[in-house]
């Protein structure tokens, strides 16, 4: 079979009829809707010339033997958040799978390298709050410890959730096994984001994921009646968090590529006749360069403690979670830059502010690379989520493209 | 009976012990507790020359008949928040009785003029949302069909409360008739705010209640992924709130007295890796002078407007509540001001912030005039809500010395 974009955005269209309702894509990892999902996506392979089995952690591989063990991985996730849209992980799922039907077509079902698409388990960590999960078990970077505990809203255990998909919580550093022979892995996304729309390009090459800095920011003042606490006398904690919240942009502003993120404000007691006594808020920082992320997050403690002075409060911080900034193969970045400048003129340069399995991928010591396609209006997990047709069209040939650049170069390096 | 100040806290205490859990008060009017205190309080009525009912709304009426059927109005409340204080309310109640008391053992029981003490009903509104019920049913100023609808947090209905304590809420206009020869009302209460403490000064003649214009404030932004979208192409609705929240303390420190308070900020979709695409914000304001107050509206209103163009948001504003300033009456507050001057030598001039009952007392065309007390580190509503008990006494002196003057006055505009 010679490759064909279309048929990806029609496989594409069918997996959406198939998992979504009105209010968007249902796929949340170990679910029935996820397993149709799966079972679906098998059915496609069916016919190719390929081994398809699960692993250890519940990641799904499909194997197209070539000449050399050495292996080139293309990747992508088929489970969504709640009410998500029909690109964000399906799209570098279906395109994996678009290449490797043409590799199997090219080279009478033995191309020069082994070509192993992977579906990850639970990328999205929609329902117990673990993103990534799959493919740090694939990394090593997973805690058993730290998972097994976890409960999804309906208190069911993690544990037992993945039992009932056949997968042993036990078993997961077995999918580290699945490293061997990998020699690149390539993952094409939506950008989830709006800088190529805004720069009117469809695609981008991704040269790392950001690291991320993300804390509970607590100010403590006085609860106090709002009728008879004179403003002078007010000890504030909203006034000290607001502060903070306007602080965070020009924070961020000083340093190219980075945001600084207040996503949620909790006020208490939370009553129109009381001043604010404490304020919980949350700061998501993120930055390509950890020395650029460790100065944001030192600029946002000075502030907060500034402010808190300021309305006489008292300010603790606790990290919530972090991760070290990951750059991309610089090789397979210019690979994917030559790529995308052949199939659409022009390239992006862009680090990606979400994570992504390759993240966990290049974490393991494997040559990773991501594409991004343009996404409409920067939306995703939503089921308005979109991407022009053209464009999927232009992201599946690119992808292709650099899967032939990347065998090259794998085979190259194994003389 | 001569005055007892001492006797007033003792009884206090007395209902503290009586009516108190570990977090302190639990006098929510329509409860077992509350009805507990109030039959206490009955206890303490009986052997005085009065008679002791109920009206209409529930206000409790002792009233000690007079040469003269004018009558001289002592108010307080017993019912409190949960976890409410000793003072708040029951104060008024009990200094109201102890002066009540003096009058009967002064003249043999029948003083030139009547001397009624009211404990009016839920002037908290902690139960069921609506704050100077029993008095509001005496103004006239209240609504049945406002209020039958009202349900507490299990879903009780307000009617179905009252009439349990007796009470039909379809008779509440009857309550209008304790109107009848009220020619002055004087209320002590706790001053709930830290500007007595402040001034080293144990007691405030009380100018009138503040106008109050309470507002919910809604910011409509994107929501979007903190990692993807850049500083610059956020529209964040948090952005826009926070710089209201911090706005509004210039926009009070303009006129005296004025007070601006956010005192409930939610976020949505409110998580850590999201920019805010809705904010609700409250905003509560209050000034003695109408005029103020809506300059100050106005100014909020005008900022919110520029933050949301800055922000590229809308913003929308809906009115909670409002409530016009009720000035007291100006002889009263004379009086009042001899009456502090010749038992504690100096007394400050406030506003209040909170309302009490004494503003609907005013609202049906009654003189009154309030009283304040220094409250410790300005706190109320709150087990740690306390008055140093040396100022607690020459409250009781301090309200007693201006009943005389008012019985006075009301004597003169009858000679």
């Amino acid at each position: 079979m010679s490759l064909n974009p279309k048929r990806t955005i029609a496989e594409l269209q069918e997996l959406r009829a198939l998992t979504s309702d009105e209010n968007g894509a249902q796929r949340v990892a170990w679910t029935e809707t996820w397993q149709k999902a799966r079972r679906w996506f098998a059915e496609k392979v069916k016919g190719l010339p390929v081994e398809q089995r699960l692993d250890a952690a519940g990641n799904s591989w499909v194997t197209l033997e070539g000449e050399s063990k050495k292996a080139l991985l293309l990747g992508g996730h088929l489970d969504s958040v709640p009410n998500g849209g029909w690109l964000d992980g399906s799209l570098g799922a279906l395109a994996s799978l678009e290449i490797l039907r043409r590799f199997a077509g090219q080279f009478n079902g033995r191309p020069p390298v082994s070509i192993r698409c992977v579906d990850w388990a639970d990328e999205e960590g929609a329902r117990f709050g673990r993103s990534l999960l799959g493919s740090s078990a694939f990394a090593g970077t997973h805690s058993i410890a730290a998972d097994r505990v976890r409960r999804d809203k309906d208190g069911v255990l993690l544990e037992d959730a993945l039992r009932a998909c056949g997968i042993d919580i036990d078993r997961f550093p077995e999918a580290q096994k699945e490293q061997a022979n990998a020699a690149a892995y390539l993952e094409l996304h939506i950008e989830q984001g709006p800088v190529l729309e805004t720069a009117d390009l469809p695609l981008a090459v991704v040269l790392g994921t950001k690291g991320v800095e993300r804390h509970a920011i607590t100010f403590y003042g006085q609860e106090a009646h709002s009728g008879s606490t004179p403003m002078n006398a007010r000890r504030d904690a909203l006034a000290a968090a607001a502060k903070l919240a306007v602080e965070i942009r020009p924070i961020a502003m000083k340093h190219s590529d980075a945001v600084c993120t207040v996503g949620s404000v909790k006020t208490f007691p939370g009553i129109p006749t009381a001043v604010v006594g404490r304020c919980e808020a949350t700061l998501d920082q993120r930055h390509l360069d950890a020395n650029i992320l460790a100065t944001m997050l030192g600029d946002a403690r000075q502030a907060s403690e500034r402010f808190a002075q300021e309305e006489c409060c008292q300010v603790e911080w606790a990290r919530i979670w972090n991760i070290e900034p990951v750059p991309f193969h610089p090789h397979l970045i210019a690979l994917c830059e030559e790529a995308i400048d052949e199939t659409a003129g022009r390239h992006l340069r862009l680090p990606s502010g979400p994570l992504h399995d390759a993240a966990e991928v290049a974490r393991a010591g494997i040559p990773a690379v991501m594409m991004f396609v343009q996404s409409l209006r920067g939306i995703s997990h939503n089921k308005i989520e979109d991407t022009r047709p053209e464009h999927l069209e232009l992201a599946v040939t690119a992808l292709d493209r650099l899967a032939n650049k990347a065998v090259d170069w794998i085979q190259e390096q194994n003389g």
